[in-house]
């Protein structure tokens, strides 16, 4: 009962490339702190950042059939989104699915399980984010859908989506508003990059942001320490 | 009803630096076992090592506005150690907290909760304790208190308190212990140092420490493995 | 009433030594994805990879009495397998064990609880798996048995048996299955190289591996994105 | 930027109670294993069976005044669905916003976070499944989406979708899809029936399913054992 | 090195009978959100509550010794509060140091660790909070204090102070804050009653609370679902 | 690969009863402390205790077909272990399965994984001891081992060996040892009803176990509070 969507849509890639340019956590902010993926997904060495379109696969818990069924589907550019439909830690991908990818132009793997060869993986410079790390294999006997719609460490991913991942995490954003995000993004760095500036210069932020009246208004209250 | 503390005393100096020559489990060790932090808070990078006096602040959770108040308390020498009032993995704390503390003087941060930025904070060599990594940014809403008397994972802190945090943990030793600490902490480690040269040379820890009478007592026995 | 086996057989050197030139995923599906001890084990550093045979340790929870025992029983080429009788995170080992360990020619230390001193351990290229890294020691009160069987992160293992650990985990062979195994790894590894090569140069796993006809027969279905 | 959205499709009562007299179980394996809850959720009380139709709500992190707008949008059958926008364990739920959803005609709270008061909800029988008890509060000064699709405990969910909650878990059942899982509960029910009268008889799954010849094919093998 | 205080002072117990009319979750609302235990902490049976003072004592991991040392310090009306210095699951609590504290006037036990005979406890009624439950037993071979301050479960507890939990979790307030939190939980209840009724009578609490102005301004923005 | 070893010993029904009469806790004393299973494991409904002997099962993860071939390995006073072969919370397990297990005299299971239908198990009393409960389905795809040795939740396990399990948890005893844990149980329960009836009294454990020497010469020392 498994299906594989073929010629999904993707995002164009030079708005893919220009949100590659973004921290996952200035991007999630820009787009209103929607869609991260759980923290429990970790990245296998750092320090690293990817973006790339969803190519989304569903796999059988213990059973990484699908995987051999998506890399059909995969077209440069994208990264490849796994979720198992029950919770699993086992090993489903190493460095022969990644040889397999690589030779297909896919930039990375983000999967709410385990992956193994994690020497290899680093070696080839294969970014991963996962859920553990783990040398248990899996069987084949199984299928999964492959682009289709998937919920992965928490959140919705649609094909073709952008996904964004460094160092902080892995976020997810829409493919109709992977422009929007763009210019917010572009806007929240502008912004920040004055702020730096004026930190490091040693202003507060409670000045900078205008923060004292409302947080007397709030019934913060200052006290001197008594003598000890 | 939060309350910013102001003018807490520091330990001195000269303490804090003497300290800071010991790893965090002759430190833990030399005061009787005490004021560790819980092991679940890891540094963003390694090897490190810092000393400093805890700049304490509470946070709600998923609000790191106590953050931006506790940094005008900052002063050199300083570790902020932050808390949310209940258990949360969000990310409170980012390079632009950093570039404001690091202006100030502050050593470092210890956080019962997640950070983000953390390819820039490595980069800039800001070093963070902290129970995960996540992208997911707070709100600035409720305030929380400074300088007062916090429990931190596990740990009981006052302000002033000598923090040192390495690749193995965090530890606390309270302001009026830390020069008894610090003595115990010297005579411990010259101790280990004589210890770790017979051990080198391949003498017996069984020897060195006199145990096998106490151990015939506690009906430790030695048998021959059956032919196989 | 804790019990001290001397003079255990441990599987041959050549053997062990050979089994090191593969990695815990291969040498575990070489023998039959058994073996594998719980993926909560970690390297305190990596890359690294080690082969040896196992000298096993129990341990009371929050004390390492035993292992200064198991020292003594040491040989070169041996792992230190630590398991506590009741889970714990506690920092049984540091610098001091691992130099007496060195000094014996023991390769490693494999333990299902915690460990401290890993900046030293990390210099001192003293390579450790452990559940956690936990500056907090432990007493020398109650011994436990060296040399007997025992299970250790979910894995059965029996004295002088092979233990190779890297960065994908730790697995046990049994010693009178270590040839056996071997060939296994051999020929699996034989058997990998040819098809990296193959899905380098862009040939499908769907095809290498004839999977088309089982998937269809298992009901996956190919479908077209409809417009958007 | 928080939205409720108003007058939001319901499924059918009559296929949402029918839905009802079958089990967590039953529905999702009915609708090809979709739609599962994480099995973190647990009722607060047991034995209980709930059906009703999905009212959407996402809180931020220690804030429970989304749910105080979701009240207002509530309708009889309804259930409400919370989740946190980061994970956690407050207690954002008790008696005083049960007392209000009973008198709204609301059948229970799925919450991917923490409740409290549960022995009041217990006594008043309002049936809660939630990821932890906990007396901690929370705030009121972020509002959040209600009414709009969110992820709860790793599923996806509409406004409007049929949400089934016993002993087992929580299932959803999307509202275009209720008629069709109804069929097909029904029709799986029926085959359990017939099937626990004859294993109950002592027949074997392994003649019932007839079983025997696949797993030869599978390479399961029958030895006796040795005398011992 | 380990010490016994005597003769501590308690809380007076017609305050504690007092406080153990609310529930654990009104308290910690009333003293300002603070003293909660973690949520980790569970009853063995509910429904259940309790109140008394609090008689704390520090064990070894894996070792109660220092429970039997906390039974002769007991006074009518405790509750034993007992924390591991590292963390632990082992049933450190059974039914004859039950059967000791409850001939002692000892009202329950409140533990960041596990118990066993949870069968016999239940009859006995003793009520006990536990992070789990665990058949493992300790040895008695290192002594811990008594009746000195701790941090239990992530609270901070002075010898004497109030404890009161039942199926939320467990609180403590400070002696000296008896009197003022028993005031401020009357209040609260009072409040919280004729809220209740309104509620109960179908009032919003949008408009009890008078939110509408607020969260318009917070700017939360109703719209109505599209035709589907 | 997967073996089925038939009719193997199982431990004598009259040992097995005999040890039924005593808890977990107990035996896990008697028997020096070894065999337990890992805390995680929980009985589905509470009070209840069996004693059994052991059928052991190995599953593939997210697969339960191995239990449908080990139903038919059993034998009237079995207790079913279920071990998956890599960890997962999938309901393996449910009441179809229990149907038929009770048709052949089998006394419960123990799996360190979930099970679901537990409304109707409790109904049935069919007791469970389960890592988790989950309303996910497994394939039948993999066989796996009935009736070899295996690891469940830590503990080692022969087939034929005696299993207890209660409230406290679940332990194995080897069949070998039967009698002889049978023999320590039934002296230590002697004991020990003695020692309740002391403490019943008033009698402190202090006393009654001669602890005060030790406790000195380990250094508990006695101090009277300050005034406050």
């Amino acid at each position: 009962m498994a299906i594989v969507v073929r010629n999904t849509q993707r995002t164009d890639s030079e708005l893919v490339d220009a949100l590659g340019h973004f921290g996952v956590a200035t991007i999630h902010e820009a787009q209103g702190r929607r869609g991260l993926f759980s923290a429990r997904l970790r990245p296998i060495y750092r320090p690293v950042r990817i973006a790339g379109t969803a190519l989304t696969c569903e796999v059988a818990p213990g059973d990484n059939w699908a995987i051999h069924v998506a890399v059909e589907q995969a077209r440069p550019g994208d990264i490849l989104i796994v979720t198992p439909t029950s919770p699993s830690d086992d090993g489903y991908f190493g460095e022969l699915l990644a040889t397999s990818l690589m030779a297909r132009g896919v930039r990375g793997l983000v999967i709410d399980a385990g992956v193994r060869d994690v020497a290899e993986l680093t070696d080839m410079r294969f970014p991963v984010w996962s859920k553990t790390i783990n040398a248990q294999g899996t069987v084949k006997e199984t299928p999964g859908n492959v682009q289709t719609p998937i919920v992965c460490a928490g959140a919705s991913v649609q094909p073709g989506d952008v996904i964004v991942a460094d160092d902080d995490g892995v976020v997810v954003v829409a493919r109709h508003d992977a422009a929007k995000v763009l210019a917010a993004s572009q806007l929240r760095e502008a912004n920040e990059r004055s702020k730096r500036q004026r930190l490091a210069a040693g202003e507060l932020g409670l000045d900078m942001y205008s923060m004292r009246d409302k947080l007397e208004q709030q019934g913060l209250r200052y006290v001197d320490e008594f003598e000890s």
